[in-house]
């Protein structure tokens, strides 16, 4: 048989509001489509959704720049209330230049204005930012009880972003929060088609299906913010099987490469 | 209906040999799978099979590591035979320390071991590397044009690599060839759900799919290196047509962020 991946969008999930019960929304999507969940199947949600239902939103009328924010907007030229949010969220800024701010946030992801963006939040002024989950890997282990109770089957779940990155140019899925699934895969114990030990092969898997399930989303007015990915027991299932309980319930934080090897902060 | 994207591994492709016809084994794999090509489709291809098709295999017992190898081969503690071809295949080295040697390869793309490889290459000993192919846009318009005789249909081509990252652990799915398709999407223009127009949204379509195909091609023992990609039309299609000609033909390298705009090289 062919070894197949299949990504389907959950159809018609409407636009998400602040308190919204996502694992509720998400059953209702999957009956529509006449589908049920099963252990082996991964829900990959966009993070936008999970930072709605959450009250991540915050008015930017409300935010008072402080002397740091207004000297930083100035060299990155945006707006001084959203860079002030920006640093609220971060540890520290690791570059900043014309229309470019990259932070270590305060879950140590390090990305482009700690991932808060302005489209689709729903006000005509356009006044309105977003911010990330406070935290995505509690959020994933969340919905995934919530699910488990619903749905009488453990999916793993994903909260997806888009980051850009050093070196090339678009924006790629990443995984920033994670349940029941190995966010890397190791398989430097196995052997190749030669019988030669792997040295280095250890795979971003959560970050690979974030990137895939982007291509399933869409951007945008699109509006398909769920998707279930089918198929992956049988292509990755043996390097899954062979990953400890310990790493196969290890948080999306375990994709950021610890600062002591990073030689690019 | 549900938006769905499927990738399907081309069931026993055998295990390529230098001169090998790419196209015709595609062809050979898809006719096993009752499957046609249609001008929709992409096919993504493990950038191993097209090096080893291409000849590019090494014997280290061939080279002759310079003063400049040696030299750095102590740095990083590999192979000064292995850091010999790295700065043979590099413009330049970006940053090296014990155990990583990350350059600017000759066609511009910016990776570790300027992406030569020892797995999976056929010799007991082990003492063989494999070189990416001279050039992976050629390679893959080169099976493009071939695949379009054959099939008449003209499906996208990608040659993928698995890349490390700053900030992130663990390899993903990269295009580092690319044919017949827009490798970067730019949906600035288009709007959001509440009608806002999106500022900066290019994705880095192509590096996606790399990453979507990946997690079919599994790594080494599992020997799935050509994926069909079906189901892209009805997703991302309207961004594709609305790229221009031009767009919707550059070469993978448009994925390589220029020097000048790179804060991290």
């Amino acid at each position: 048989m062919t070894a197949q991946l299949r990504l389907l969008a959950l159809p018609d999930f409407p636009v998400v509001q602040p308190g919204d019960d996502l694992a509720g929304l998400t059953m209702a999507a999957l009956s529509r489509a006449d589908l049920s969940l099963s252990d082996d199947d991964v829900l990959v949600y966009a993070q936008k959704i999970i930072s709605k239902a959450e009250g991540r939103q915050v008015a930017l009328a409300s935010v008072t720049p402080g002397t740091q924010a207004l000297q930083l907007a100035r060299v990155v030229q945006k707006d001084a209330r959203l860079v002030e949010l920006v640093l609220r969220e971060s540890r520290r800024v690791v570059r900043a230049a014309k229309d470019v701010l990259i932070v270590e946030d305060r879950r140590g992801l390090i990305m482009a204005n700690a991932g808060i963006d302005q489209s689709n939040v729903a006000d005509a002024a356009g006044e309105q930012a977003l911010l990330l989950p406070q935290d995505p890997d509690a959020s994933a282990a969340r919905l995934a009880a919530q699910l488990r109770r619903l749905a009488g089957a453990a999916p793993a779940i994903i909260i997806a972003d888009s980051f850009g990155r050093p070196w090339r140019l678009g924006t790629v899925g990443v995984a920033i929060g994670c349940a029941g699934l190995a966010p890397l895969l190791d398989l430097r114990g196995q052997q190749d088609l030669f019988g030669r030990a792997l040295r280095v092969t250890v795979v971003g898997h959560a970050d690979e299906l974030a990137a895939a399930a982007s291509l399933v989303m869409g951007q945008a007015d699109e509006g398909r913010p769920v998707v279930l990915v089918r198929g992956l027991a049988t292509l990755r299932g043996a390097a899954v099987r062979a990953a400890s309980g310990s790493e196969r319930h290890q948080p999306a934080t375990a994709l950021v490469r610890p600062a002591a090897e990073d030689l690019f902060r």
